[in-house]
């Protein structure tokens, strides 16, 4: 029977580059600052790295896995490239822990990169095209997420007032941790009325729904579990690592469903079996997820069972998800401070989870966090890959 | 202290599509097509499969993770992309191994495919554009291989005569293989007089020093070795798995050599530690090694130990490397005859492996063959990750 990677692998280290318009770093340089705040961090040098894996999406910028390599000067070790859609990052992440957990290295190096804003995408808000072959195809990021928010208006019914004012409380939270965060693009709070107000880029996500295009990079150093603590007395150990794919075939049933995203659901419900958790709106202590667009955070709160169906509206209102809330969701201020640089994002939500449960996120620091949560899709409502990470110390 | 894993996986099935000019195939077709040989080569069905590695380098055609899942309608299982350049299918391997012997899945899936003849690369053999930023960017694939072969004469003494007699040696031996394999593309015997003879792409490397461009794809199936009995009686066991990389640093040093490929060297002698093999002459039965270009080959096989340093001209002309010789190399025809359609190349080299160690390999069968070896390098003499991996019964 296979067994559980629970607490074999630790984090030691992690490295965030700042998230924003780097019109003067390249990818290169962006690994770099990554990796060698990690390397701080854990307290080792490049020199103990046996194994590298990078998570990078873009294939106009050439990086591989030999590209890692030259980067850091990481001579004669073997390096990987990991690609996923938008959930690089933290499948990047997986295969370096299988590697940690069947023994085969002592200390890997894990980097996601990513620049957007020298692709040609940045004129609207993560509005990359999207290449899967299916009847969905035509429609844009926005688009796709926009009907999810419509269908969902739909099943609960919601009028599109209340529907648009409970997506309007999520880039409102965001914004106010984000702004306290030195590390993300956008650090301004914004208010309800700026957010329903804001232009539309499909209804109902106004642009404060949508996320930004941002460049970025993060990293992370791993061992052995039991390694850990000669390294740093306060390892972050990975309770839970799961990745489950629902292809487009969903998209072509009739029946198919826009206001949930399975294969969300079941990456969750496999990450809390792992993890032995029994009732994750009671034991989660803080949630990094993929809020491309509002809806999608919306969803996933209750794909992840921090919210009965159709009632996230009650948690968004009562203020569940705030950073002083029963469940903070997005203490870093999320993808719609950081933006989405493909391959970082996966990463760049365990960084947050490490200052978190470190003591470290000052402002925005959680209080007493145990347990923390990532979700990270790749794909869109139909066609997506979800990888769910739970860590703790 | 890092932990081999030699005997803790095994291969349970192996697929291969027939490799060539696919047009009526699209990467999908062949995904299916060498799957379910290698399903059926296991006796499983895909049911069975817990994960799945997408082995795929070229972008245009958009094979991702979540396109392997879509393919197979491998719905809510953990797909990944991995790219490693042209040691993709090997690296493929090498994750997936990882997975199976930490021991969260029971079986999983590993595919390398790829179309080359659709990507506009179909004029001169293996005349893919290098993206590397190095010095040497300019210079084409055969280009970058002639400079070995010039170095390599030059450095041992060969006269250019010497030296195109030698290396057309190694495309005569891989005709003579391949032209008994069915799956390969181009099955005709060669004469050494028309390997001589033939037009020149990059002096000394004519037509038939260099591998063609084709389409294929190849799978495989894996089990933790402890399990495989129950799925054959012959599983093929991983003895050693290992990767190198050595990035384009190399080529700015004026004392880069091009006589040998360092990652290759040291890819081999960790292969030969993991795998406890003292005299790799003597003990490794066959090899199916990067014969990318037939210099490439020839120096592959002084870097993997098989011949001594500026000697392989002599096995070569002995006929040591011969099917019936005393270290079969490329029995299966090799990259000359297959093409190096390249996500799938490492995976193919593991299927004729497979195929030699359980006595299928028909009229190019090699005399009860113990432990093969295969060679798969990804970039050029100056810039390569090199992956060896070690098989036996």
């Amino acid at each position: 029977m296979a067994e559980s990677i629970k607490d074999k692998v630790a984090v030691i280290g992690v490295g965030c580059t700042n998230f924003g318009e780097l019109w003067d770093k390249s990818v290169s340089d962006m690994i770099v600052d990554a990796t060698y705040e990690a390397l701080g961090d854990a307290g080792v040098e490049l020199k103990d790295i046996d194994a590298a894996w990078i998570g990078h999406w873009c294939e106009t910028s050439g990086m591989t896995g030999l590209g890692l390599s030259g980067t850091l000067g990481l001579q004669y070790k073997p390096v990987t490239r990991i690609e996923n859609a938008c959930a690089t990052g933290s499948d990047c992440l997986r295969n370096a822990s299988y590697a940690i957990a069947c023994g085969v290295y002592d200390m890997v190096l894990v980097v996601g990169a990513e620049k957007l804003k020298d692709m040609g995408i940045a004129g609207l808000p993560n509005q990359v095209p999207l290449g899967t072959p299916n009847l969905i195809t035509a429609i844009s990021a926005p688009g796709l997420f926009a009907m999810m928010a419509t269908s969902y208006f739909h099943r609960y019914g919601l009028s599109p007032q209340e529907g648009k004012r409970m997506l309007s409380h999520i880039p409102v939270k965001s914004h106010h941790n984000g702004a306290m965060n030195p590390k993300a693009h956008f650090r301004r709070e914004v208010t309800l009325e700026q957010v329903m107000n804001s232009p539309i880029i499909a209804w109902p996500l106004g642009i404060f729904d949508c996320c930004g295009t941002s460049d970025g990079a993060a990293a992370a150093i791993l061992v052995r579990a039991s390694e850990a603590k000669k390294f740093r007395p306060d390892p972050v150990y990975i309770k839970a690592l799961q990745i489950c794919a629902n292809p487009a075939d969903g998209a072509r049933r009739n029946d198919f469903d826009f206001t949930h995203i399975e294969a969300c659901y079941r990456a969750g419900l496999a990450a809390y079996k792992e993890a032995g958790i029994k009732n994750p709106r009671q034991e989660v202590s803080m949630a990094e997820v993929h809020d491309c667009f509002s809806i999608n955070e919306a969803i996933v709160m209750e794909d992840l069972q921090f919210s009965p169906r159709g009632k996230v509206k009650d948690d968004l209102e009562s203020g569940f998800f705030n950073l002083d809330g029963g469940l903070p969701v997005q203490a870093s201020g999320g993808l719609k401070c950081f933006g989405h640089p493909v391959a970082a994002t996966g990463l760049r939500m365990l960084y947050e989870m490490c200052q978190q449960l470190q003591g470290k996120a000052g402002p925005r620091q959680v209080k007493n966090p145990k347990l923390g949560l990532t979700e990270n899709m790749g794909g869109h409502p139909a066609d997506n890959v979800v990888s769910c990470v739970i860590v703790g110390l």
